[in-house]
């Protein structure tokens, strides 16, 4: 760990409940995030639900001195809402959209629209390449009876993988957001432990916050009883993870959140917390040494527990994608049902109509408004019905995408396990299926960590 | 160089044609193709439109004995078609589905039910990562009018975004697929020059095959006058490109394609010809002293040359972008008007009918059929205007995306050339903006490349 040196990164994350018309104060509250922005200085900032791009550009105006550098996520309908702001020269960007991500006709719950994505930004902190994530996943809207939860759990595991894969070349990862889940929930469970990034709220030397740092809270005065359910006082579902690599080891300082209101103001920035963290990064030159002592570790059992439990992790999360396969399906053979029955109904009442006409002629007064307004129900019917059937098609393939890639990934894992098992003399060899598994941080070499240590 | 050890890997590549009932002799051609597969034993094997999941199924247990890997990779309507059989066990797979991929109302080219996509694969070649990459572009259905070119370049832009950051820990590159682009077209040539990849075709050693490797061929009995436009003998839209890292060095041996007919068969395996490319990894221990001689190379008036190619690639990319910005902005206003007119007219239809009732008495007959007819029509309306304005809405958001990433990138890239006028002293330093451009193979240091040499 010769040449060490430090940097210091602050890092801040925020959903900002940027919907035009509809969330309360929006211009004042942009105003209000503007000015504690511009004051604070942040290295890097990242908001959610920024869904209007004039809002993103007023921000982008006024953050000109402090934040030179932006960039704008645009998916979906709406957008993506995410938004990044750097003190730091952005590189590259890039965004992956995810697969799954609710109902079109669920419009009141207008997640469909805004193509919930993660946004991936190249920095350059002094030396070092830092990949910056930003994301925002499908909320929850009832705990007790999740019906996006399928959804959530795929958006998740699209996380993990998008990270794990595109963070190889990176010195610094961070990555901040709204992920809409506890931390103990199989998402974030699955995103942790896939990715090796460590949580700031857990890994923090010092923080100044709410209870357990919680992030929506009831004593916000936007949030209505029924957002957090049965926890009275609140939930934590904003998140800032960080993690090294073989290059660099990072610490958090000092993380702080907003207690549900604003100084020196009416009313907070948002329905959720402000999240900071201060991260500091040490840059030491990686001796080949120390690294091949870390990897003949012998702590295996250790090792082998942890794959034992990732394969339990995977199980469940299979589990909750057949749930939303099942429930997909059901909900495609009743679209395919009832257009079915809107195609019989049309025959039925084109036959009836045809009978008079061409068997008893016109003597019998033909109801023509019955026969127009059922033919038009027939149409529209039918029309739904084969707009859902294709919508209710591509979430199966996507459900069934997710299954497959998990069931590889058991397999892999449990191959591992037995390969632990029977062979231990190919252990600490380059290439060994031991370090091809999810412990590993992707495909890397550099970024590899042991199994045995996994949250260095 | 010392320590080389050399390893033959065979790829293939073939773009199978198979929808179901509607492609010839489907049922025929996969058994042929089956078969082929089953003698030639190569290593990896790459296959597009294979669109039934009974059809990969069927392959897959036809090829348990040589291929005893693979994937089927889920996405869209009906599955995105792409499928990878390999002698070597995968690992990990990951999908990304292309943000743009035609029209869902242009049904009878299909491609937006397909769910076009670039499906990754990561295997072990002996000790060496590789990650492999299938992928099936857009199609292009007229040359002169290609209304598609945006969203193939679009494609072509995330293509190799997704392989540039994905591919940074990876030994081994290999991307096969039908690109359903010319090899001088601007996607391809963005394809190239960003990630890096090399084209066996170019390189390989010995060719056999159809002239100028071409893959979809007017001898083919399959291929209709209309499929190649003004080419008389065919064009070369499908793939198989490579690279290696600082770790490996490819070459291509030999490189061969199918010529319009299959041995002892009445009728070729696809329409596409196959591709087969012999390529050998040569493995080294990377000398630091060698790498650091590569990077201080003086030949900055060749990258500086290169990055002005780059500006101008992408500018051109930008263009087309815009063009077809343009193009959805004017569909998504004449989808506004027409809606608005429905509107208006189901306004008009409602006040007529309510003045004869309200002013004038039942005593006029009303013309019943009529009203509903026209309420009908009016209703058709604007559904399907609601339908598309949601749907260009979405166009639109993905090409502004695409265009931010673009400026973006020349930004950097003439920030990079500014950079090299003036300031050459910093040129060699890790992480000097020089590294950042897109000739620098993603953000990664192992795999980065210099400038100078980016074809190596």
């Amino acid at each position: 760990m010769a040449n060490t040196d430090s940097l210091n990164v602050r890092v801040f994350s925020l959903n900002c409940w940027g919907i035009r018309y509809i969330s309360k104060h929006t211009t004042q509250r942009y105003a209000m995030i503007g000015e504690l922005l511009s004051k604070e200085e942040h290295d890097i900032v990242l908001l959610q639900e920024v869904w209007s791009e004039k809002d993103y550009l007023s921000l982008k105006k006024k953050l000109a001195h402090c934040h030179p550098h932006s960039h704008h996520f645009k998916s979906g309908v709406i957008g993506s809402g995410l938004a990044i702001f750097s003190k730091h020269r952005i590189h590259d960007t890039f965004l992956y959209r995810y697969s799954l991500n609710g109902y079109p006709y669920m419009a009141h719950h207008g997640d469909w629209f805004g193509g919930k994505a993660v946004g991936m930004a190249v920095l350059k902190l002094g030396s070092l390449t830092a990949n910056v994530y930003v994301t925002h996943l499908h909320a929850e809207y009832c705990r007790d009876k999740d019906s996006y939860l399928p959804h959530r759990v795929v958006q998740a595991w699209e996380l993990q993988q998008f990270v794990r894969h595109t963070s190889a070349g990176a010195d610094v990862v961070i990555l901040g957001g709204d992920l809409n889940m506890h931390p103990e929930d199989l998402g974030s469970r699955l995103l942790m432990s896939y990715t090796g990034l460590r949580d700031s709220y857990l890994e923090s030397a010092k923080f100044d916050g709410c209870e357990d740092g919680m992030t929506l809270i009831a004593d916000n005065a936007f949030i209505g009883k029924g957002s957090i359910g049965p926890f009275e006082k609140g939930i934590r579902i904003d998140y800032i993870l960080f993690k090294g690599s073989s290059k660099t080891d990072i610490y958090c300082d000092f993380m702080s959140t907003t207690k549900g209101s604003a100084p020196d103001h009416a009313f907070p920035y948002s329905d959720h917390e402000a999240l900071t963290a201060a991260l500091r990064v040490e840059t030491h030159t990686p001796s080949e040494t120390q690294r091949d002592g870390q990897r003949s570790s012998p702590n295996r059992d250790a090792a082998a527990g942890k794959t034992a439990g990732l394969v339990d992790m995977v199980t469940e999360a299979r589990t909750e994608v057949k749930v939303g396969l099942h429930c997909a399906e059901r909900m495609r053979r009743t679209a395919t049902r009832t257009g079915a029955m809107g195609l019989a109904l049309l025959f039925l009442e084109l036959a009836i109509a045809a009978v008079p006409w061409l068997a008893l002629g016109a003597e019998q007064p033909f109801p023509r408004t019955s026969f127009y307004l059922l033919a038009a129900l027939c149409f529209a019917i039918l029309v739904t019905t084969a707009l859902l059937y294709v919508f209710y098609s591509t979430e199966l393939k996507s459900l069934q995408g997710a299954e497959d890639q998990m069931r590889l990934a058991v397999g892999g894992l449990q191959e591992q396990l037995r390969g632990s098992a029977v062979a231990q003399p190919h252990a600490g060899q380059r290439g060994a299926p031991e370090g091809r598994g999810p412990g590993a941080r992707g495909p890397e070499e550099g970024n590899r960590v042991p199994l045995t240590d996994p949250m260095k």
